[in-house]
């Protein structure tokens, strides 16, 4: 099991589809998952640290679990079959008992986002889809090279600092609905 | 506060923005609410009893409730300022402890279809915000005539049979990413 973090959220041109990029850390891997739309613009807004005046679906998930005093503690991204991710989510109870939640990874992804929470993926996980970004792929022409130059640089941080000069410009963003 | 329930699901065609109908019982009223598209879908395919091979965001959300210990109580919709309704969601924890959980009306919505749990609104949310289905508007045309009585008829319980009976034609819904 291998500690990761969010490189980045792009959109797969082929099919139109969200993908978050997961890059496992000390090392130059990273896992792409295919995500649903919805799910990226939520975690999109917890890339972006935007606050809403209520509460998402994500914000409520995390207001019930610490109201009933659980605690984050981690979440495994753990095994991949027939090209579906499968996550956990592991809190821990009042009683000090840890608490395995079955998850989609974009959830659990989310939830991480909102509170730090370690964000980890199993071996088996980053030896069978995981992509090296150092290693040209057979195939590759030169469109592919700049793509995959492109993501190399990605980084998350950098697309935050973006974001907040962004918004202290002014652009606010759209409300929710209710 | 008055015992409520789903009575539809529909589409504002002004704006092409889903709203729910929530149906005081023992009445003639009913709560329009606007809800997002995502939130529209998830309480979708809660009305239908849909399955999904994976958890959705609610799926979780009940999930991590029921992991902790929590039960559902029920959900209130207490209050409307601004045109947005405010929700509150009660879990009694392991201790017996009643907790209360702010909430979008929608995600309160979509939980209580998925566990029954009860729904009430406020005796205030009523009196502002409630349309009776019998009193026809001093500005009604024949076409509104028609709407609040296609409205007035309106039964999620037909609505789930009819899901049900295009189901088992095989008409299967679409699956979730991820």
């Amino acid at each position: 099991m291998k500690k990761a973090r969010i490189k980045a959220l792009l959109v797969d041109k082929e099919n139109n589809s969200p993908v978050v990029l997961v890059e496992i850390e000390n090392s130059t891997k990273v896992i792409p998952i295919w995500i649903g739309a919805f799910e990226a613009w939520a975690m999109a807004m917890a890339i972006e640290n935007i606050e809403f005046p209520r509460p998402l679906t994500h914000d409520l998930l995390v207001n019930c679990i610490e109201s009933l005093h659980g605690k984050f503690e981690k979440v495994v991204i753990h095994s991949i079959r027939d090209n579906t991710y499968f996550a956990s989510l592991y809190v821990v109870d009042n009683d000090g008992n840890e608490i395995e939640i079955d998850s989609r990874p974009s959830d659990a992804i989310v939830l991480s986002l909102k509170r730090d929470i370690p964000l980890y993926v199993a071996n088996k996980v980053i030896s069978e889809s995981g992509i090296d970004l150092t290693i040209e792929a057979p195939s590759e022409n030169e469109e592919d090279k700049r793509f995959r130059n492109f993501v190399k640089q990605l980084d998350i941080e950098q697309f935050r600092e973006m974001m907040k000069h962004r918004e202290s410009k002014g652009n606010e963003p759209d409300d929710t609905e209710d």
